[in-house]
C-alpha cells in the first residue's frame, strides 16, 4: 500500500451529504447564521465518517478517542436561505503524526452556487488525558480511501 | 363545503416531515438538548406548509403576515440521540378566529418510539403592527385540508 | 422543619439571573427565537443551582443524577430583541417524590415588560439506568428553601 | 487627523466584553460547542459597537448598511466549560476600502488561559443590493479609535 502521508501525489476521496436549511439557522438577515456553515460541515463529517468510511464517531468515542478541530478557516462566498437544500463536500487533504487536515465546499443544489469553502485542522486527542495522540495506523488506513 | 371551524366532528390532515439529528443539536447528556425539540417542530411545519398546504412562509410574509407562537406545549417521552432518524407528525387541531392550535408528535425512526408530543398555539399577526389579525378566508381554506 | 412537600401552604424562594440577548438568539423576525426562551430558564436555574440553592449541577452529575425535562410549558407575552436585558425569575412550585415543578417567568429590563411564562417539570434520573430516582432527602432539604 | 488606513505604525483601541457560557453552549464532549466561540465573538463585537465605538448595528440597519462576514479564522487554544466566564477582547487590525479585518482573543477568566484566537474580515454591504459599498468617511471616523 502507498504511504498516502508522505506522497504529495495521493489525493484522498470527495464525499458528499445533502443537507437543509432549517427555520433555526435563519439569523436577523434572513440569512443562514454564519456560525452554523461550521455546523454544517460537521454534520456532514459525522455522516461520512459513518457512511463513507465506515467508522463511525461513535466508535471513536468507544476507543476513548476524540476529534477536537484546532483550526477552522471559512471564506463566505454566497449565503444561503430559508429552505434551502445544499451538499457540502469534504475530502482529506493531509494527514500528519496527530491529525488531519479537511477541505470543505458548500454548495446550494438550486444553480449549484458556491456558499463557503475552507478547511479544518482537526487532532486525535485521548478522551481521558484531553491530550493529542498519535494517529493508530489501523484509523489511518480506514480513513486513506 | 362544510365549515370545519365550527364543526367539532371534522378533523384535519396529518402530515409528516422526516428529519435527521445534526451533532449540534447535542447536549452535554449526549442527547438531543430540550429546545431543539422545538426547532424540530418549527423544521417540519416550514416544510408542510410548502409541500403539503402549498402555502409556504414565504408567501405569509409576502402578504404582510408572520405566525407568532403564543403557547408551546411539550412532553418529552424518550430522548434522541447522535445521528438518530425521526419523523415529526404535524396536523391542526383547530382554528380560532385568529390562530391555529397546532398539535405534533415526533417519533424516532428505529423501533418506531414516540419521542416527544405536544401543541404550540400561532396568532397570525400582521408583520407591521405585530397585532394579532382575523385569519383571511383564502387562509383558512387553504389550511383547511 | 415543615414538611414543605405536603404542605400547600408553604412556599418556595423565588430567584433571579440577569442575561442579554446574543445575536446568535435573533430569528429571521427580528425576535429572539421561539426555543431560545427555553435556553433562557435553563441557564438561569443552573446559576441559580450554584449561587442559590448551593448545589450546582456539577455536583448532581458527580452523584451520579441528572434532571430531566418531562414537560415544558411557555406562554409568550412580548418577544425580546436585540441586546434586551431581561431578568429570569423562577422558583419551586412543588415537589414530587422524583421530581419538581419549577416555574418561571422572564422580564424585559427596560419598562419591566413581562415576557414569557411557564413551567417545566423535571425528573431526577439516574446516569447509570435513565431512570427515575427518588429525591434523596439530603437535595430535597437543600431545594427547600 | 492621522490617516490610519495608510499607515501601517497606527494601531486601533483593544475593547472587552466579559460573558458567561450557557448551559445551551455545551456539547457531547462537556465543552463549548465550536461554533460557538464564533457567536462569542459576535455577541462581543456587537456589545463593543454600542458601547464603545457608539455606533451600534441598529444604526447600520437603519442606515441601510449591514456587515456581513467574509472570512473567519479561529484557531482553538483551551475549551470553555460548563459556567465559565472568559472575556472577548477585539480590535479593528486594518481597514480596507470595503471592510475591515477584526482580531479577537477569548480568554477564560479562571487562571486568564487563552481559549481561542483569531480573526474575522467584514465587508459592509448595502442592505438594499446585498453588495458591498466603500465605507463612507463618517463610519471609518467613528471605528478609527
Amino acid at each position: 500500500m502507498p504511504d498516502r502521508s508522505v506522497d504529495p501525489e495521493l489525493v484522498y476521496s470527495k464525499f458528499e451529504t445533502e443537507l437543509q436549511v432549517r427555520p433555526d439557522d435563519i439569523d436577523m438577515y434572513q440569512h443562514v447564521h454564519s456560525s452554523r456553515y461550521m455546523d454544517y460541515v460537521l454534520a456532514a463529517r459525522f455522516d461520512q465518517m459513518e457512511r463513507c468510511y465506515r467508522m463511525p464517531m461513535a466508535e471513536f468515542q468507544q476507543m476513548g478517542y476524540g476529534w477536537f478541530m484546532a483550526t477552522a478557516h471559512l471564506n463566505f462566498k454566497s449565503p444561503l436561505a430559508l429552505g434551502d437544500r445544499f451538499v457540502v463536500r469534504t475530502w482529506i487533504e493531509k494527514f500528519t503524526l496527530i491529525g488531519v487536515k479537511v477541505q470543505f465546499e458548500i454548495e446550494r443544489k438550486a444553480g449549484r452556487k458556491s456558499v463557503c469553502i475552507g478547511w479544518f485542522d482537526y487532532v486525535l486527542v485521548s478522551l481521558q488525558t484531553s491530550r493529542a495522540v498519535r494517529i493508530p495506523e489501523a484509523i489511518r488506513r480506514k480513513y486513506s480511501i
